[in-house]
């Protein structure tokens, strides 16, 4: 049966597998995520700068899409407020297994490059999600205020 | 670098989650894929009456497509020469973690049915894979010819 979503459009099932390609069956989106999660890109400037060569008007249809679905979070930058930098919500960067296992497939089965991270992840899966994790939250992590003083 | 592939056109990059996107990155593959590794469907009539309701051009294009990159195999029956069947090849079974980890990650973050199957892949990720491959393997198995009496 149809389900809605938090997005609006009524799904085509209730499949849990529909849900993921209705939200990122497309060329692009896990790119843009691929962007963030290994990269640490942070601007619609380093989205477009990369290997695919991204278009800009599909670049900023994903993102927005990606900000809808609750994957990306959008910011200003404290020290200039007309600077927008785009970071992984919790949701977001809990795509890394997902990636990790599309990386594996391609490398095993593919004429791929980047070997030393297809290394890395077949050496130890679960240590180089863990190692995405911990990055992200170190980007993500709100500076503590200091105290002031009495 | 883009990179040519077994199935013609050149790569916007080497990186194997691009490849991946190139192969997969669309709403239908991963369906026709699911059909055929967890519902055990096998003709063009299954594919077309699953609940997503695809087009039939849709279906037949992305039949090709799957062909094409070495996913999906085409047999005729045995019993009836006219009669075709779809199974799914070693590089396509290999293709379960990739869907589960789908699976798994839009059942955390999305409202979803098909509980059974999340609770059994929650459970033991593992298991409920090499479920899935024993599955496949034996419905692939060729039917081994009886000797023939001196």
């Amino acid at each position: 049966m149809p389900r809605k979503n938090a997005a609006g459009p009524e799904r085509r099932s209730g499949c849990p597998l529909n849900a993921s390609v209705e939200i990122l069956g497309d060329r692009w989106s896990l790119l843009i995520i691929r962007d963030m999660m290994l990269r640490g890109f942070r601007t619609y400037k380093e989205f477009l700068g990369s290997y695919e060569r991204i278009a800009t008007n599909i670049l900023a249809d994903r993102l927005q899409k990606l900000i809808t679905h609750g994957i990306v979070t959008i910011h200003r930058t404290p020290s200039d407020g007309r600077k927008v930098i785009y970071s992984l919500t919790p949701k977001g960067i809990d795509l890394a297994p997902v990636l990790t296992e599309m990386v594996l497939w391609a490398a095993a089965h593919e004429d791929t490059a980047n070997q030393p991270l297809v290394r890395e992840m077949r050496k130890d899966k679960e240590k180089f999600m863990s190692a995405v994790r911990q990055r992200w939250a170190e980007a993500n992590r709100v500076p503590r205020r200091l105290p002031r003083r009495p």
